[in-house]
């Protein structure tokens, strides 16, 4: 059945695909230690401009959050993020499990706000008692966010700048990185975001691969022997040469800006379909994810026909659905969605 | 260079990675809920003779033991294993990041012995102190053991005894259970692993799949709420499908079994090859990995020509090396190790 | 100098003082297993006509909240309390350390609502993704509250409710119990709290003791080898009679009462002073905690004069300003106190 | 009945206690920021011949091993301890619970030894795999250890050399500290230990306070944001002048010096009592612990008249008991005992 339910529903782009099967009987060093992972990594780092970049590849989002918070944290900080922030709600407690409290900010369309933050942190240090709360000690912003909605350069680099000045590191959660790169809706490079933030990911597992996150810290900030902090979270994949290779395809003649760039067509055709047949937006999205209004009734009907997910409650009659395009999404996809709305 | 390091450093079986192809632009549904995961484990249920099993597939070993052992504990216990077993010496601290203390007997080539079981878990509930101690609360064995050693059935039954009297789960890490199985050298069998162990899990990195356990619970005794304790683990793999496919290649025409049967037979060649070249065991092994002691000269050229793993220094002028066959051995390897021997 | 700071700024009630200097030099087993603990529970059964109640006293406040919420949730669970709740804001992360999501609802006059909590229930459960979610596993409320106000019996049968429909233990906080059982603004008594709730805390700490929490489980509901959980939590006291003693005093002829009982009259008289005197309230309060509006410069010249706690900032003229009455608090403080005002 | 059951079953000596009743209705400022814990922090200092030391009071003993080791340890790292240290073995899994190992050496007479250390850390790091093992981050030793025995200049001198070389923290166990001060049997003085350790703490609990522990942190090293970390473990004492005082009185005119020689001599007088008694001693002890060995029929008959503590089985007719006395024990109490036997 026609799908636009999510954008981790196939497997791997062919090109990745076919660098994994030429690689398949290749005895390599474990643990990431293989040359693949080191070519990818040498790739990463020219892309975002980062010589310096120390890169580590893990294998999923949730998995990546807890790590990189985990491991950045002090034992008494928490992360602060937007109420709507994947750390937030979405999973299952895995920042809690590791002992650290997630400090909510009101989110603006999915956004951390700098006012917002800076007022928190003007806030905490005013209380004489804090030393008796939880410290903020990290911003965390997904780009795109949940919401599918993007930073642009100002706002990224208004957060940025009151990290530098509490000293808080700056994470970037880019699972869906590359489709915001390829939006034409924001002005922030991945560049930009190599220079303003302490640390984030290029995610593989949205974007092209069959799994794998690129965990990229850009200031010579490295987790002490992050190798045994990974091992100690199970998060350390023994054929580490599968996520090597995997990037270093996504990162070779610019096959991860280029599935961005499909994704973000297929996008476009969407909201045009979409729009072509009156259907009411829930909220304004430039990337990948389209959210529309359905009536209840013309919900059940469509379910029959394509698959898209479930998004939230509007009132008793309607609701808000979710499209999602991705590197996978053929063009006749969009089309014969439009045959049956 | 000819590799005899370990059996992770090749990608997958050539039947597993073929239908990880064929799926590959298919869209599935998330989270191991598509299915290829149900379809695989209907085969392993079959394989195990254990209609009732419930299975979780996840991707790799150290994350498993933490998931297993942290979710079948109650917080107050500590899991049982030998001073060798992978949870006390080479996963990180990743049981005790979990909250949970390895409380370990002596080894025996590596193995468990039922009678040192007997012997702690009855000075623990004789000590009118031991509300202030870690309660024994699991037992963990590996088959084949980080020696090579394998257990036999009546081995097994012991230990299995000793926890069902004391209400203990038995689990059993199986990351080289195809090789095992395979062996001559036991009669423990997968569907006595199944009856007698609570929990177990049937390893799939090491043993043809690209990555993926798949563990088994075999007394309706899933943790509750599973999917959201993995997921909190960081361990909920987006595209489960992926560990699906590979797993239902595995257990389609007896694959898992012709995997373990091949490596076995390598191990044999390997095996008569080192008797040829008058090469000292180091300890004795019947399964995938061989040990042999040898001159630190020899050693050092030989490093030049094959790939082998450092296992332990034995003086200052011998060390003890290890050979690995598997999945992936051919037998003009072992003959080209002949030759350089 | 007059002291209206906070209700732990000294050690003990005469009568508790002198129990403990009674029994100081008889040797007495420890950990809690001594006759004057188990006369004390007695007393505390007795109280709370809850002849089943299992009893466990702990040192702290911040402690308790940490090990029973630990101890009585799943690890895949939450607790809900209002924003403004202890555990929430100022316990610097002690439930996120021990693993869980604090999951808040807005306050109400530092109290939880039922009808918000009966929506985020109803939201949860709806939501086809909360298996990816925490799961609300436990109410948290506070009696009084951080606010210093009450819940009604009815106020806390509509929460129980819910609790009992959702199967989640209703936990309240009474770390300053015995003020609020003296207030005449509610009609909420102990035997009615020890039925509603699943579990609670009677304070001694701010109402008597030197220092002790009396935890009572009331449905036969303690979790298991509780001894060995609190002493996995660093909280398990070695002279454990000490707060067996304590407690045996607090709850003999009704002093815990007659305690409550003179510090609502001295915050009575305190209120009218601060009345009299034309204070503005910053919010109403019917229990030791009184707070009022000053301009800054005012609070500056009072500060010389008597020790109050800063409460939050109101405006950039003015502060909110708390003054809290104790077992301690003698009139002539409160008449001295007027003089000042 | 006449008890030498251990050193925890008194309240505390005469003067503390009655410094309490002397401080019992002067509000103080809580959380340790009184000046009576300032008083008794300078006292300390000055016993221990170090100014620059910080110093915090804790309530108890395992909490305070808990707190010391998690807020010192980097996540990745355990605590090196003799396989009878308390910390492997009686804390109910409380290092375990904060995530860390407990990594074990063989104890000697309750003692780590410098050589068994040495070793311990040199395989450590030549093991390439040591990324995937767990740190050895700090050590752990108690004096008086779990077996009463002393450690020497030379030996603690010895085993601060090796951490120093690995830049690891020492940390001493003082719970019975007051007793091995006063033996004649080691050289190793308060100002040495002070000297020699990055961390230890004067035990109050066994050693004439109704409760708590002085946290020494000797080279500049007291863990960042400790207040917070402290909170966070549930450890922070709402009353903290209630240590202050204790510690205040304990380091005024020698008396902690006093209840250790006082109880030695009782210690001694109770030795010449059991050789003269002709008991034959399980093991040598120079502090206030003593054990001896005695046929099961005897030690029935022997409960009825006194109270003392199980040791350990030695065979099916003998049993290990062991006598304690402290700064409560009576002259006339071990002459008593001389009766009895």
């Amino acid at each position: 059945m026609l799908s636009f339910v999510n954008d981790y529903s196939c497997g791997a782009h062919e090109k990745v695909l076919e660098a994994l099967c030429k690689i398949n009987l290749e005895p390599n060093v474990g643990y990431g230690m293989d040359p693949y992972s080191e070519r990818a990594k040498e790739k990463i780092r020219a892309a975002c401009n980062c010589p310096d970049a120390e890169i580590f590849f893990l294998v999923g989002g949730t998995q990546t959050n807890q790590v990189v918070i985990d491991t950045m944290l002090q034992p008494y900080e928490g992360v602060v993020a937007a109420t709507t922030g994947h750390v937030a709600l979405h999973e299952a407690g895995a920042i809690e499990y590791s002992g650290h409290k997630v400090l909510t900010l009101p989110h603006h369309d999915g956004k951390v706000d700098a006012d917002d933050l800076r007022q928190m942190l003007k806030l905490f240090y005013a209380d004489d008692n804090h030393e008796h709360m939880v410290f903020p000690g990290m911003v965390y912003v997904s780009h795109p966010t949940e919401n599918g909605t993007l930073y642009t350069k100002k706002e990224l680099s208004d957060i940025a700048e009151i990290c530098r000045a509490y000293e808080m590191p700056l994470f970037l959660d880019g699972a869906r990185l590359g489709y915001g790169l390829a939006s034409e809706e924001t002005d922030l490079t991945l560049e930009d975001i190599a220079r303003l933030c302490d640390v984030f990911y290029i995610g593989g597992t949205k974007v092209g691969a069959l799994f794998g996150e690129a965990v990229v810290f850009t200031k010579k900030n490295m987790p002490r022997h992050f190798v045994a902090q990974v091992k100690q979270h199970g998060a350390l994949l023994a054929k580490g040469f599968l996520l090597g290779v995997q990037f270093d395809a996504l990162f070779t003649d610019g096959l991860y800006q280029e599935i961005g760039r499909h994704a973000m067509e297929m996008a476009k055709l969407l909201k045009e379909v979409l729009t072509e047949k009156g259907c009411v937006f829930h909220q304004q999205s430039p990337t990948n994810q389209q959210y529309i209004v359905v009536e209840n009734g013309y919900m059940k009907e469509l379910e029959k026909k394509v698959r898209f997910s479930f998004w939230e409650t509007v009132d008793d009659a309607h609701t808000a659905i979710r499209f999602v395009t991705s590197w996978a999404t053929k063009k006749e996809d969009v089309l014969a969605l439009r045959d049956i709305l």
